[in-house]
């Protein structure tokens, strides 16, 4: 059995974390921390892990480090840096916030703040094995991407020879627990039900990360909030000359993917599902890909859904543990998800 | 293994219950029948199940029957029985419709139509394993429980033996997934979304079924369409002289379901989850029950939740299974529900 | 043109009353306050009403009071009563709080707190124009009445006389709008969709109205929270020997609402829509009410619907208001809702 | 009084036209046609309309055509050229549908089907009042633009001189109620909810229109379903050299929208308003427009918001009937949406 510590459990991010490990045959969970919530059940905040996890939420204190062989930081990002600071080396740790995904100090300073330890930058790798598969086994810090990035990287990675000299855009919908279990104006249910807000037009922050993850600059991106709890749909428009046929872009993605257990390429007769969509990957570990060639605009279209909280957070970095821990990378995560 | 069949899998209990078998470590799918989609992929309709379920639709045939070791029938009620009276003897059979649920074909007359094989009504059990468990494991006709009769069993249970000489009223409010997968003006989303509608003002089908089941005729429901996917939370009104102390009430809670893995009783300090909430047991096999007494107006209020779809059917047929087949009852059930 | 000022607009129920306000023909609004956003423009925090409320918000101050013939209070209960207090006899008051709408300054701090100007409390209308159409006229200050209170005295008003001896219980489900605006953890979108929540069990301040104006104790009622923005639904549930047939119920109910503009009896042939339901009143200034009588449990259920800002909070107001100044009760208000 | 009749107003564009018409000072609705609900009473499928419509459906009737002064046309594309083809000439027509929308009778037969009626293209006006005011004003037959094509139109017009030379894609986001009150799997509540869908990857109808009046080619578009009833948000990337600057572009929109009293361009400082949104669109016939310049990719981003069955559809085919009779433009109009 794996001993686990999660760092900051009270959040959505947590939750799904928490909830996975509690069915997850080789974890067990020893201690969750919750500044805000110290002292009540994790059930209290989580009603559905009622029986699932049956322990009080405690402050986080470094000596209980050496009880667990692996720590989550489920924290905002600027917070993690100070954890991993503190305990690098001396714990297997997955990093959920964004502190250790970029490669350069600089580039995180740039979007984020400075950084409190650069020089741990170069040991953390950025958790997504369908890329990364082997570092992950070897690593003992892991940064688990963002939930667009994954979606993202994803949708573009089988493809990216064909990038040079394409523009590339996305277009982001995200689900409301996206931003967090911290109530804002923004996130008030009868204001953030039915509605389409553009968020973030330009600059987001997960797209470092998929500039450095892909090795790419030519892209931009826009996101947007749209009425639902959980879920990334990034519609990736390419546009340039010389996009392939249809038939190419296949053996491109299924040359990546064929092997792959959480990603599915999607391409059906039959609508309402015929693409991916929400529906098909929600309360799952699937990243669901597909894409259109719209060769009157010399235009490629790619289709790329998740969950944000599962394939997009927890679900990734149980994946990522998996590896770490020489288990079956697929391990209590190989259910399907929930139409309706 | 279990070889199973599924007569009318293209809806959503019958989505519910592939997905749930597709992840139970004891059963193989056969072979999943449907009308309307034979000859297409299970995963055309239900997308979330691909690489989970990868069969077509089929047409029902009477020889098949021979093939598997156990029939689900997920098909609207007078279609069930048909099938029933065709295969019983030579195969177990899970209904769940309504066509077995009642034991005087003259009430399930009232209620629905005129039966085909009344003479098999006394064969059936009705599958709720919390009261009939040890008739369910020897049985070979398991009918299946409505949805919202299991939340009202399950809340009123414990407390059957107060109940004489009271008035107990039901309002029962229910998800948009309990009134199926055919299209129609009043489940269609931009009408069906953000309202409350009341649906069955008396004379509710599953009252029938509380009514002999429980062994009480003092009891009335009026059932509400609300602004959810899933879920029944059944409010539950007692009224009368000498309502019990909550103290005495929880005991009485305590001595049925302390033992029971998927009945919480729910009773916290912090809101908004100190008592039943959809939220902590949507997409899970728990019903969630508790309680308040109002001494000031001779009322006790009897709170119950849980997903339509699973422990209100597929969750609950899968419990049937394994009670059937001699397999522990938690298997391929044991997950937490997602609070968003 | 009545001049009028608002004292806490930022809310829903203050956006609302501006909403309608803006649109009202013989009304011009002179000033806004709102402490959190004060300096903003109004338009900044209810984007919908950019080019109808071209103000910014700004403190309140007493003297500001000379330049309005009107002031309407959105502010929450305790708040409001300072206010009354301060200008009460120097201008007409509106509050929409809960502050005035009991004449018991004991039930007032039994269900609130201690009242800082009980001494006014009998200078109060309860603005219910159904009921107290005169009084409203010629008072100078209305307690607006509570969004759940005035569906369920609309809904039992014109069967008082056959209340006594009965059992009243009453189940409400409310839209998330109903708990206002201050961002929590309970009205967080994600958490807040697609659920039901039990969230008042018993002793409702809201019921303590219904006593009051109705003049009846034996009532008890149960409140939930339910997956729309907006709306309240009071199923209203009597039992009792003696429930008199549908067609004397519905002689009492015409002969109270015939020749009300915003009540109507509905009682249609075709479903989905052939009783009260919150698509029929959602962002109008009806309440819709119907009943059934269940003969075999000597129950009669009632059922009443509105839009709890409007209907339950600001166009009331406005129909108060009108009638305070002399105007057409129902201008401005004139308008059906949207069923989408 | 202008007369008027509506053919097929059992739809939710008809019955959003149906209840701006019901308020409109200078209208009387004469008769309204629906081939499903005959006989029945319009306030029976669209309980809002109750005492604001209280009249039957009736069968269509070309000698009905003489009691009106303008007829409306709320009909699926190729049934509402049938009857132009019937009753031009005798009556002033506005259609709601796409049949004449299209100047080309070529272009339309590639979008849509063989035109019946392609002698009377050449007389119908399109009906974008911001574009084509004075032509509708003389018109007598209008041909209402689309919802997509609508947001699409008025955020390109003003930039028009700009496009040339660069790549334009448009992201489109739209509610549930634009897919029409035909129940189907698609629209059903459980699954149309919480999603995000890519229903028309390319070639959409819509856009058709948007090319033919802007008179530009270098355009495509991509159409996702998303969770809400109402609303079209489209995001127009727009990309190519020598971009110009903020300032630039407010200038250009302000030249063509500063009179405009149904189109807003929105840059405020606050979030989540500070960009158009459909909280604020939404119930009213405001389109609202925003963009950003994003430099660094060589990059416009332009946002459109509006209310899909008001300013898409019933509101601007108000607007037009305005024009065609003479009246304010605004009339029956000038409302705000709604906020929650």
């Amino acid at each position: 059995m794996i001993k686990v510590g999660v760092v900051g459990g009270s959040g959505y991010t947590g939750g799904e974390l928490l909830r996975l490990l509690s069915i997850h045959p080789e974890v067990e969970v020893v201690w969750v921390t919750s500044r805000r919530f110290v002292g009540k059940n994790v059930s209290d905040i989580h009603p559905n892990l009622r029986r699932f996890i049956d322990i009080k939420f405690t402050n986080y204190k470094k000596e209980n480090v050496d009880s667990v062989d692996l720590v989550f930081l489920c924290l905002p990002h600027t917070k993690s840096m100070e954890i991993v600071k503190d305990i690098y080396g001396e714990v297997k740790i997955i990093d959920l916030s964004a502190d250790f995904r970029l490669k350069s100090p600089s580039t995180y300073e740039k979007y984020y703040t400075k950084h409190v330890c650069p020089e741990l930058l170069k040991y953390a790798v950025y958790g997504l094995p369908e890329i990364n598969r082997e570092d992950i086994r070897k690593s003992s810090l892991i940064a688990n991407p963002g939930c667009n990035s994954t979606a993202i990287i994803l949708g573009l990675y089988p493809l990216t020879s064909l990038l040079e000299d394409k523009i590339v855009t996305i277009d982001i919908k995200e689900g409301s627990s996206a931003s967090g279990r911290s109530p804002s104006i923004s996130n008030i249910h009868a204001e953030r039900s039915h509605t389409v807000r553009i968020y973030k037009p330009m600059n987001h922050r997960h797209l470092a990360e998929v500039k450095e993850v892909l090795g790419i600059s030519n892209v931009s991106m826009s996101a947007h909030a749209v009425g639902m709890t959980r879920g990334v749909f990034a519609t990736i428009y390419v546009f340039g000359d010389n996009i392939p046929s249809e038939k190419e872009i296949w053996k491109l993605y299924r040359s990546k993917y064929t092997e792959e257990k959480f990603v599915r390429i999607v391409n059906r007769k039959y609508p309402p599902y015929n693409l991916p969509d929400i529906k098909g990957v929600v309360y799952s570990n699937f990243c669901d890909v597909g894409f259109r060639v719209d060769k009157d605009n010399n235009r490629l279209i790619i289709f790329s859904a998740l969950d944000n909280l599962i394939k997009g957070a927890a679900g990734q970095a149980i994946q990522n543990m998996n590896l770490m821990f020489g288990l079956e990378e697929s391990m209590g995560l190989w259910y399907p998800g929930f139409l309706v």
